[in-house]
């Protein structure tokens, strides 16, 4: 918890409560207070015994080493950016739990099997430059680097990865690669980010997979014009298409059991007496089932060119006059399917958490599925992984009030460290 | 044409043709680009024997003297400020053929009754600081000069009007006042901004009134959470809410045969994957008639935070699952009824066009009302007013391509010459 609240103090955001500590956090990745977060990260892992390793992508790698370091490490992993409007514990529990476990293990002496290792994954949140897990996604080799080191953040849109790791410093010589950092497995403890534990009074979530997801750039292409002297049927109104574009993608997700959300968008020209010409909005959309997110796919390229269209089919115009015809440009900027995580892996959380919850366990585990991505996605693909929820506060995440009991971090940071244990074990 | 083109050096916008004169406008209230025009103005004006007086709101008056001083002087009166996206005529022909009569007036060695002059009013559209028409409305006593000096530029939303009043020299020590500065009467010429000109083969436009409008802020107060973990009932999205808003506000104008149009619009936090809990949108509705304009009010008023709130009465949901309650907050920022011109200055306009227009002119002549609002609106409660209309290509304005032909300007500069002697001489 010292570690949490201490390294908080590197892009302390909105406060929501009166206690020193009941802030939220800004600190999007590549930011100076990601960097200060991150020297926090080195010093702190270097202290402790380990060789500090960064890759190309600014992911950095603290590796204590085994009895035996013939075979690569056993990671614990997770993230130090946040959220614009982010909380103290998406993913800077996972990260302080897994330097606490090299202090665990350096208070009492204890030598594992083979190394183990913490890692601080750049920009999982994709945030700032819009790719979730992106530097994972190297690191696996789905995504490549070229690809990340141009991403351009999305305010004010004017830097890239590659430029923002120069210049705080974590640009590093070794590639980012499953090959040049091979990992024995990966765990990884995060808040729930949902209500499914507080709902159920479970402590410990034994995650097996994370479902699907696809970000789209919805690009809507109008004309400007004058609000006072353009009849509506003569206008190409970027915003009302983008209006009805977004309602038609929450009536997909109804329709489907699936999830649409839109949370950037920006118009042009952006004056009170013009009407847009034009209107890019981000699209997420989200389904355990690869069948579902390909289904919804499908139909927003086929229903969004004919509702920007004007055509009638979908009722889309829901009662207003229907103007000019207005083009539509669908990006896809991003794609993670479902995930299954590794049953060796998961086996280790299910037995650690039953084993240290004890005789009542059974009413407090439950196996569960995670809503969000999370890095253990990507290095799920190279190596055995699974991960360890925790209870947050009614569910709420990606928001300031984003809360976790001290209780619940502790559990989960037990479990976490038995969990690497036993693998390393295994 | 030189004049015009000369000062579109200052703010030079989007190309859209190949020819030099072929861009649009960019020139926002008291920039730099602002401040060049408005040197501009001073020195020609001064240079063909005027007397230039500066107000409290920028505005600029220049005065050539008449026969007899004892009465307040006939004045012409447009804008040199653009929309961000604007074109070349907006404003700027109504200016320049002003200037152009001076000069008329000079070559001729012309004496007119009373004074005659020109004025340039500052912020006509509104686009930077958010009332339109706002400082023709402090001098005609309609709104407070300090509520006007405190307004803020909407983007990025630092700068007040005094502030960049200040900065670029034009804090003029006169009151923005009816009071300080009389007319004995307005005339403004300006490109009809929408098509009706055009399609009806007419040169000239007559126009004895303007259509009522109100500009309002609407803030959408959600709850910031995580696309991918938060259910679709458990949102509170600001943006799904702000959709449902805009659409609604198009259905009002379908029924009410009015104009509803949002130009900007800012969300927060502004990332991909979480769930926006603040928007913030614009809302301009137009309708020649009051009481359309007070009847979609009411509906705005009533309806909005019943969508918001998720009430099904209006089948506002349009299909998606309800989230959670919202609350909205809906601020009117300006209000300018239906306005009726002065029926001298309109037979003065209609007298001078079918005199200029010749024998033919009963088919190149109409009478018509204004969908967009001029500094005539405001002119017009303080003194006798009209306005002359020019067609434009398309009806397009607001746009960068917006375009008037040169035999149009010069017809229209014609026309509002000799508006402005047969009135000074009656
Ligand atoms: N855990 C988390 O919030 N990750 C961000 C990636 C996502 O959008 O799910
Ligand atoms: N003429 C003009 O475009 N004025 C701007 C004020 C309005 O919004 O009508």
């Amino acid at each position: 918890m010292e570690d949490i609240h201490h390294t908080c103090q590197w892009g302390t955001g909105e406060r929501w409560g009166d206690a020193p500590t009941e802030t939220g956090m800004t600190r999007l990745a590549l930011s100076d207070a990601d960097k200060a977060a991150r020297d926090w990260f080195v010093s702190t892992t270097e202290a402790l015994g380990c060789k500090v390793t960064v890759d190309a992508m600014g992911n950095t790698f603290a590796v204590r080493p085994g009895l035996r370091n013939d075979k690569p490490p056993t990671f614990v992993g997770s993230h130090l950016d946040t959220q614009p409007t982010g909380g103290r514990y998406d993913g800077i529990l996972g990260v302080t739990a897994g330097v606490e476990m090299l202090r665990v293990l350096a208070d009492n002496w204890t030598e594992t099997e083979y190394p183990v290792g913490v890692v601080n994954w750049t920009n999982e949140e994709g945030a700032r430059f819009p790719k979730s897990m992106v530097s994972s996604g190297v690191w696996a080799g789905d995504i490549p680097v070229e690809t990340a080191h141009n991403l351009r953040e999305v305010h004010p849109g004017t830097a890239t990865m590659a430029e923002e790791l120069k210049r705080i410093g974590y640009l590093g010589e070794t590639p980012a690669s499953y090959e040049a950092m091979p990992m024995a497995a990966h765990f990884e403890l995060h808040i729930e980010q949902g209500p499914l534990l507080e709902l159920s009074n479970k402590k410990i979530g034994v995650v097996t997979g994370v479902q699907a997801y696809k970000w789209f750039t919805i690009n809507v292409k109008g004309r400007d014009s004058h609000t006072g002297t353009t009849d509506l049927k003569s206008r190409a109104d970027a915003l009302l298409t983008a209006a009805k574009l977004i309602l038609h993608s929450h009536r997909l997700a109804t329709a489907n059991c699936a999830l649409a959300s839109t949370g950037i968008l920006n118009l042009k020209p952006g004056s009170t007496n013009t009407v847009p010409g034009s209107v890019t909005f981000s699209l997420d959309i989200r389904s355990p089932k690869d069948s579902t997110v390909a289904k919804m796919t499908e139909h927003i390229m086929h229903d969004f060119p004919k509702i920007a269209a004007g055509e009638d089919v979908l009722d889309s115009n829901l009662g207003c006059t229907s103007g000019l015809p207005l083009d539509v440009e669908i990006v896809e900027d991003f794609s993670s399917p479902a995930t299954n995580f590794h049953s060796d892996c998961i086996s280790s959380v299910r037995q650690s958490a039953h084993h240290i919850l004890g005789p009542n366990s059974h009413n407090l585990v439950m196996d569960m599925t995670s809503g969000a991505g999370h890095d253990s996605v990507y290095a799920s693909k190279r190596c055995p992984t699974s991960m360890i929820f925790v209870p947050c506060r009614e569910g709420v995440s990606h928001n300031p009030r984003e809360f976790c009991k001290e209780e619940d971090c502790a559990m989960g940071a037990r479990v976490l460290l038995q969990s690497v244990v036993r693998f390393d074990r295994m």
